[in-house]
C-alpha cells in the first residue's frame, strides 16, 4: 500500500496555489465510490473556492486561518433530503426522520469524507478536519443554505503543503486494538500505554503553558472541557432536530 | 492516485484462505495514523478471526454469511473508555459523557475504519461493511465484552475476493457535489439525477420482485421501512445512553 498511510499528518499550512479543478473532481470522484449504505448514498459535499464564500464559513470555524487560506474547503453533511425528494417524487413515504438514520447518513459522509481525504494525501495535498463542523452547524448550515435533512457533521480544508511539521504521536497500537474481545486496561496498562506521549518535550511544554499538573489535565480542563462539549452537544442535538431528525 | 479508488465495490464472498498477520498489522497501523479529534484517538478496533466468536457475532448481524465466511471481521467502536481511565488515573476529571462526545468518539472511529477499508483494498482485499452493527449494538456489546463508553458503529468483514461482482451505479457527481452553496433539487432534476439509476436491469428486477410501482418504495416499504427504522433508532438510542453517553 502506499506509504502516505504512515508518513501524513494533518496539514494547517498551504502554499497559496489553487487545486486544479481536474484533479478534485477525481478527488470527489472517488469519495462517491466509497461504501454507503444500500447505495442510497445519503449525504452530500459542500465545496468552498470562492473567498467571499470562505470569508462567511470562518466565523462558525472560529476563524481558524485554515479555513480562509486553503484554496478548498469541504463540508460533508448527513443529508436524507435529496433522498427524500425522490421518494415523495416516485410515490413512496419516506421514514427518514430518526435518529438512525441520522446515523446512516452522518456515516455516509465521513466515509466519503475519509477516502477523498486518503486519495488527496496519496497526491501530496494536506487535509485537515475542524471538529467546529459540529459545534457550529448552525451557522453552517446558514451559511451554506442547507435545507432541512442536510446536517453538516465534518469539514475538511484541503491544499498544497506550506512546510512539512512533525508527524505527532500515536498510542501504541495495542491501546486501539483488540484481539477477539474487548480486553479492559489495568492502572499499569494505562500507564505504559501512555508513557511515552506523556514524556514527550510537546507534552511537557503543553502541562507547564498551561499551568497544569499532568496532560490528562489539559485535555479536560483547557482543550476539552466538560461545560464546553456540554454547551456544544445541547446546541447540536437541537440543530439534528431542526433539521428534521427526531429523537 | 491509485484506481482502486474507481474500480472497487463490495466484496460479500471471500477466499477461504486468511490475512496474513502483518498484513493485518499495517492495516491497523495504517488506520490509527488517520486524523483523530485533539489526537484523543477515542475509538477502538475489535479483530474478530477465531470461529468461535464469529459465531458469537453473526446472530447480532442477522447471520449474514460474511460473518462467519471473511477471515477477519473488524468492529471499530466509539470509546471514551481508554480516555477516560487515563483522565481518572492522572487526577483530571472527564466531561466526555454527553452525545458531542459520542459523535466525536465516533467520528474518530468511522475515519480509521474508512482508511483501513482503503488501503485493504489497494493489497486486493475486498470488504463489505454492515450497517446491522448499530442496529443490533447491544448484542455486539455482549459477544465482544464491550465496557461502557464503547459503542459498536461499524463493522466491516474482510478478506480475499471470491470473484468480482458488477460494479455496482453511483449518482451522478452532481447529485451529492454542491459548489458554494447548497442548490437545492426540483423535480426535473430529480427525474435526471435518478433516470439511470431507475432504468437499470437490477432495478426494475427489485421492483417487480417487490411487486412495487417504484424503486424508491422498495427502499421505502422494503429495504428501509420506517417502522424498522424507529426501531432500531431507539434500541441503538438506548444502548448509546446505557453505554454511559447522556443526553
Amino acid at each position: 500500500m502506499n506509504t502516505t498511510y504512515f508518513t501524513r499528518r494533518t496539514i494547517r499550512k498551504y502554499e497559496p496555489r489553487d487545486i486544479d479543478e481536474g484533479l478534485l473532481e477525481r478527488l470527489l470522484t472517488a469519495g462517491t465510490r466509497t461504501s454507503t449504505t444500500g447505495n442510497m448514498q445519503v449525504y452530500s459535499i459542500i465545496v468552498t473556492r470562492a473567498a467571499e464564500m470562505k470569508q462567511r464559513l470562518a466565523p462558525a470555524h472560529f476563524n481558524q486561518p485554515m479555513v480562509t487560506e486553503a484554496p478548498v474547503v469541504l463540508t460533508f453533511c448527513a443529508d436524507f433530503n435529496r433522498f427524500n425528494l425522490w421518494c415523495r417524487q416516485r410515490d413512496a413515504e419516506p421514514g427518514y426522520d430518526n435518529f438512525l438514520s441520522f446515523m446512516t447518513a452522518a456515516t455516509d459522509a465521513l466515509l466519503a469524507a475519509q477516502t477523498i481525504c486518503n486519495a488527496a494525501e496519496e497526491e501530496g495535498l494536506g487535509i485537515c478536519y475542524l471538529g467546529t463542523a459540529t459545534y457550529n452547524a448552525d451557522r453552517i448550515i446558514e451559511a451554506l443554505e442547507l435545507p432541512k435533512g442536510v446536517v453538516p457533521v465534518a469539514t475538511v480544508t484541503l491544499g498544497w503543503p506550506a512546510g512539512i511539521p512533525e508527524q505527532p504521536d500515536r498510542l501504541p497500537l495495542e491501546a486501539v486494538v483488540h484481539y477477539e474481545k474487548y480486553h479492559n486496561f489495568t492502572p499499569g496498562l494505562i500507564d505504559d500505554l501512555y508513557r511515552a506521549k506523556e514524556a514527550r518535550a510537546d507534552s511537557l511544554q503543553f502541562i507547564a503553558e498551561n499551568g497544569k499538573k499532568t496532560l490528562a489535565q489539559v485535555f479536560t480542563d483547557v482543550r476539552y472541557k466538560k461545560a464546553d462539549n456540554e454547551f456544544f452537544s445541547a446546541k447540536f442535538l437541537e440543530v439534528i432536530r431542526k433539521q428534521g431528525y427526531r429523537f
